[in-house]
């Protein structure tokens, strides 16, 4: 993987992040999240945080209406039943009707073959970016793309780039591999992210937190998808960097990430986000 | 609207909340909550903080006995769906045959007709408090009463205010309407409100969780449903300026403002609480 | 009640509660959640802190293959619906087919028939440990065991540790009675814990929490439930008395008590766990 001097301090990166950021405090996109009941806290109030406005709708009956009117749409499949994956998927529909992009964070996909069968059905739906981690993604690509790969293969970071590319390349999405290194991928380019600190794993929810900011960066740019998921992605995990440096456990980490992602300026965003071209 | 110097201390207003909050000390109101999934742990802890018991359960098959069994109901509309709505309706229905107080909060009313739909069905069955934002109250006048004038015409306060008079009487009730300075009224007297900071509009759930703590309120003295939904907001926005001087940005806000809210002492109230006949 | 010296230092509690703690981190169970919505934060962010991996699933579609794959299960009844209920029947079921420990939470019960009536039914499917308050317990004993004694009847502690050694020995489980001092029974030994401090009543959901990480030390030592019980209850209540003495209030110390309990060390462990035989 990418080497640590790879990601020293790159002005264009710093100046587009810093741009994006500032695009989603100014325009305080909605994003229309239907998401697991775990992460719903963490997930309105880090998009708060961010400058964007969270929105959890899930009932079929407002779905033609909302998804028009949202800029973004996040669907997360973490607590998952029937008839929430009804509504997702006729926001998915309504958000493709209506060209707003939306995202997908297929949790615990390869758990249990309802999950992988949904997980499938909501990709064939085209969202513009799938965030996940490397067995998540591995697995999707295990049960689509190539079955006989098999779910519990070594999961290097190498098996999950090359898994991810290909998943890209199929579903023609952006995918994001969350890791100590995030990878986010079109299929051809390949971007590592490296932000962030190990203790954000042990704080719930943060992976569906970070997939709805990235509904919002793509939503003010959205022609830079691939580039506006590694912002996201970046941005989240500098907050937790400076989090980290006043935190002394996950829960004090959590409400330090949050702070610091409300107070990002432009000089930590320009001097500390770490995005490389792989 | 008020200038700053008609919201100076008067000892009659911080007497009269320092003993309401007192009361809910003492008695810990069970206030039955069927609120939108954001919101449940801040409104929880909200109510635990400030004396009461919450209580969230929606199942139709317990509403006629635990509504019975409550204090007061709060009613949210944050992730409504149809069959928690036919929950809320029975009970708001089993409050009023109890004589049981409960208030409504019509989040994001407006957005889609079925929210709006349903709202105004809630409103149907009186509550004695509905407390919103600017654009709610008047998304909720603009369905129910004076449909000409849309939802979209100009958020003044002023308009607000008129607004949330002709809701007041029309649905014989108080409205509260949150903002820089809220606003409460009967259709007659007019209470403002200028407690809080506008970082926990930052912070999600916190309108949501105010309404819950109206209803605690309002239980303990059920003959002054203006004043006691004036003194909620004025202690939660005390809650909210004790916290303020303690955080870093919307997170540790939220921390502190619980923490102050459970904390809130007879000096504090006395002598910060802001109310005004307007 | 015990007096306090009666829990002070066992070297061997102490070095049991690390050993445990240390195999939770080291293994990492997997913890299966079917649980209310105000508890899913903070019972996720606890799993976590204390080294276990926590999974909200509750879909019908997903049960028979997820609680094979689990550690363990908590079910609890906070905000049931019928169709959770099936679920969590299914759940159960299951658990017991696959062997795996299943803990339940019966939270509110007795506040209405349909309650208790399902709390009981759970009862029947075998659940390893039962948590609750007095009340609860009592209600559950009082429904199922002794109806004439009724709910009401005197709370005492006495009463409470009567109903949890009864509903130990019918039900064949090991019944835990949180309070100033947690009481935990298999019918016949009684184990004191004094670790924990008041507070903590005063933050939603830290009994669910609690119940959750029950789960995970009975599954990482199967063959010791009534012990593996005490253990879970002393370390998050000893996560809350270090918590404490840097907490301003109830959201404070949520905080410090889930850092806390994620910093846990074998000094803190082996000095201040306090389990005592009764």
């Amino acid at each position: 993987m990418a080497s640590f001097r790879e990601f020293s301090r790159t002005e264009s990166w710093g100046s587009e992040a810093w741009k994006a950021l500032c695009k989603v405090r100014e325009t305080t996109p909605l994003v229309q999240c239907i998401t697991n009941f775990v992460s719903m806290d963490i997930m309105a109030n880090s998009l708060l945080a961010a400058g964007a406005s969270p929105a959890m709708v899930h009932a079929i009956e407002e779905i033609l209406e909302f998804t028009s009117l949202s800029s973004a749409l996040c669907i997360n499949i973490g607590t998952l039943s029937p008839d929430w994956i009804f509504s997702m998927k006729a926001a998915a529909i309504r958000a493709n009707e209506c060209q707003k992009p939306w995202v997908l964070d297929p949790v615990g996909v390869g758990a249990t073959r309802f999950r992988t069968e949904k997980c499938i059905e909501l990709i064939n739906l085209k969202p513009c970016v799938i965030r996940g981690n490397a067995s998540e993604i591995m697995a999707v690509v295990g049960a689509s793309i190539a079955p006989t790969k098999g779910v519990d293969s070594s999961r290097s970071s190498t098996d999950a780039l090359e898994a991810a590319k290909d998943l890209a390349r199929v579903a023609q999405t952006v995918v994001a591999v969350s890791g100590a290194v995030d990878l986010v991928t079109d299929g051809k380019r390949v971007l590592g992210v490296s932000n962030g600190v190990a203790l954000m794993q042990r704080i719930t929810a943060t992976g569906c937190a970070v997939t709805a900011l990235i509904a919002a960066f793509v939503s003010v740019n959205p022609n830079r998808v691939l580039e506006s998921t590694a912002i996201a992605l970046a941005l989240f995990g500098l907050a937790g960097e400076l989090g980290a440096e006043k935190a002394n456990g996950p829960a004090s980490l959590r409400m330090h990430l949050i702070d610091a992602l409300h107070m990002l300026d432009e000089q930590s965003v320009m001097n500390r986000v770490r995005i490389a071209q792989l």
